[in-house]
């Protein structure tokens, strides 16, 4: 099948899944999440047909790999999206005009969602769980390098929906995975929505070629204001944390703007302390010449998302100049000031333009789970639409509906 | 200055709108109002020099042209805008972790907003009002052909703020007019969002080119269908004010979708009525078989959006005939049922994937001041982010604020 006859097959059977009861979306997230452990003999043979022509280093193998734990910790998410409330149905406001026009405007899932990611299989279980309990009908576009793996999913899921005489046909993953693929994907009508899962360049090619509605998401060039007043105590932990805890994610921080007053006090034992956990620190002329364990850093190191035990420093001078650096330097993901000041707590509140703005706690936080909304399709870095931790709720869009008894415009 | 250049500036001073206050964007928007009815002669001369040299035909130039009751109409909708509530700043939720984050979700302006259009001026004051109001700096893209109108009316607005005290650099109009400078519009990493509003061409020429996240508006192909238990008492005055009360807007219907026993019983009545209020009636082979004063219709027709005084018929059997043929030929914009059957109407409320679906009554009320919303920037015809009239609040993002007193991740 093309590109085009996919996902209008996903588009023409959307209602089965839209129009589905909270009970029935509920049943459909057990029978998936059951068949995956059933059949987990099934996907890790298809996953090593994948991983035998991998050639693309460890650390991408190790996303790509499968084993009966990570199987098991998918289809725990699965059903764990079963006791998040549905979104679908909820009457957001309604009203009756002076001409007695009964308007409401009701919450209705996206129709279909498209989703392009990498080498990562427990998104496509992911994707489609999120897409069930939102109503949405989706196409799944991985990539080539986890195709097997991610048919094998895909087929074991719609099995065991079939078995049950539900029409899984809403589920659709594309079988061409080449680039062309790819833009004609980006660029088809059947589509509501199209969120790019994965690395800059992923979401940099999406926003050039796609003319459906893109969620961008992920990027995360984050960073922590150390401010004069900051409290070394809380500083140093969370530094620590949010560098460290898992510097591969993208609420990782990757940049700290010191004032300094602070660098000149704490800034040698911060670095030690970042050092002893294995992290290249780089660096401004002025923090260099405060702290010898500061390596030169480049212009781009300060628009860098490292996703690595790297983390970049720039001295400013108060919170106007380290407001201006963060806004300019960030993808608008996470960022942080640690400090003692209220007022100045609540002017980087205010000021700093980014999805999740913190006071003295790590940016590690922003994440759907934390949060509590359940499950995460991803975190939005655009302002159309949503914004931050995207759950359920940002899988839907409304309508109006109007009541009339011969109403016309006068 | 170039487009970006332009557009740098607005972002550069967008903080002198978002972080005003409510009653600060309530007297800019007064001075605003005054300063066009003060000027309205500056205004008018270069309204004039603009068409002295247009040659696009009688409708556009009739668009383009303005006059003082025009310019008196536009500063009075500035007016208007101070009733409606600011919606920035609006907490939407708060709530408390368990780790004792106190994380809140709170309204805030997009940034800056790129507003491309077409040869009508009004449009530029408008876009100015509606964006102050919601405390977004704008950048205004209009047609080469209203360039001095454009000019005039930015220049008369900006100098009243100025004299005031406020500035007024959050508001830009691009000198460049050229299709080049749209698209690197288009593609302008300043620019938070971008709303084309005008034809169907503009619109998909945005889609096209732009990599900013875009609100698509506008085009209206909107059916009304006209099912076997409706009366014909209602569905005369509906479909005759759909039609013909204002045929060049998008609200207007461009199709009846018509069971076969209603057409049978009236449709020759309602074609008499509908020619003879001037309306050109096309339909296909049942409807002509049935009444000799339809044309044949060409497959295209029934994708068409006429913005003028002619109708598309289709004949069907039945709700599910009728749903799947409008929802394969309408743009989303609005659709009605005319019926007396409550669970059919039912059933065309849920099954219909338009922004505006009603219930015996005119598509003609799909208006953000028919809706209770006030003044609109234009009928959203996407699903990401608004959908139908966009007021002041879909003109805005959110951010999550998190307030905490040390918190780490474990």
């Amino acid at each position: 099948m093309t590109v085009n006859e996919t996902c209008r097959l996903a588009k023409a059977n959307a209602n089965a899944v839209a129009f589905s009861t909270e009970s029935e979306k509920n049943e459909m997230l057990s029978l998936a999440a059951e068949a995956l452990t059933a059949h987990a003999d099934e996907i890790l043979a298809a996953n090593t047909r994948d991983l035998d022509r991998f050639t693309r280093g460890e650390q991408l193998r190790d996303r790509l790999a499968l084993n009966e734990s990570r199987i098991a910790g998918v289809a725990e998410g699965l059903r764990q999206l079963r006791a998040l409330p549905c979104p679908v149905g909820e009457v957001i406001e309604r009203h009756t005009t002076a001409s007695g026009l009964k308007i409401e405007r009701v919450r209705v899932p996206f129709g279909v969602v498209g989703i392009i990611y990498e080498a990562r299989p427990n998104v496509t279980a992911d994707a489609i769980g999120l897409c069930v309990k939102s109503g949405n009908a989706v196409v799944l576009r991985g990539s080539g390098d986890a195709y097997e793996s991610n048919r094998a999913i895909v087929a074991v899921i719609k099995r065991a929906l079939k078995e049950k005489g539900f029409n899984p046909e809403f589920i659709q993953l594309l079988d061409d995975c080449s680039r062309e693929g790819a833009r004609e994907f980006m660029r088809c009508q059947s589509l509501d929505v199209l969120i790019p899962r994965g690395s800059a360049s992923l979401i940099q090619s999406t926003l050039e070629n796609a003319t459906v509605p893109v969620i961008e998401t992920g990027t995360g060039n984050c960073h922590i204001y150390l401010e004069a007043s900051a409290d070394f105590q809380k500083a140093l932990p969370i530094v620590i944390n949010a560098k460290t805890q898992r510097p591969s994610v993208c609420n990782a921080a990757e940049s700290l703007v010191v004032d300094e007053s602070f660098a000149r006090a704490h800034l040698c034992e911060l670095v030690s302390a970042l050092r002893d956990k294995g992290v290249e620190v780089v660096g401004d002329e002025p923090s260099r010449a405060i702290c010898s364990g500061i390596l030169p850093a480049a212009e781009e190191d300060f628009y860098t998302e490292f996703l690595a035990l790297k983390i970049s420093v720039k001295i400013v001078n108060g919170a106007d100049e380290a407001i201006a650096f963060i806004n300019e330097h960030s993808t608008g993901h996470s960022e942080a000031i640690v400090t003692e000041n209220g007022e100045l707590a609540e002017k980087f509140l205010r000021e700093i333009d980014s999805a999740c703005v913190y006071v003295n706690a790590s940016t590690r936080f922003t994440d759907g789970f934390e949060f509590g909304f359940g499950a995460e399709m991803g975190i939005s870095t655009q302002k159309l639409h949503a914004r931050g931790p995207m759950g359920l709720r940002e899988l839907t869009s409304y309508k109006f509906l109007i009541r009339g008894n011969g109403q016309i415009r006068t």
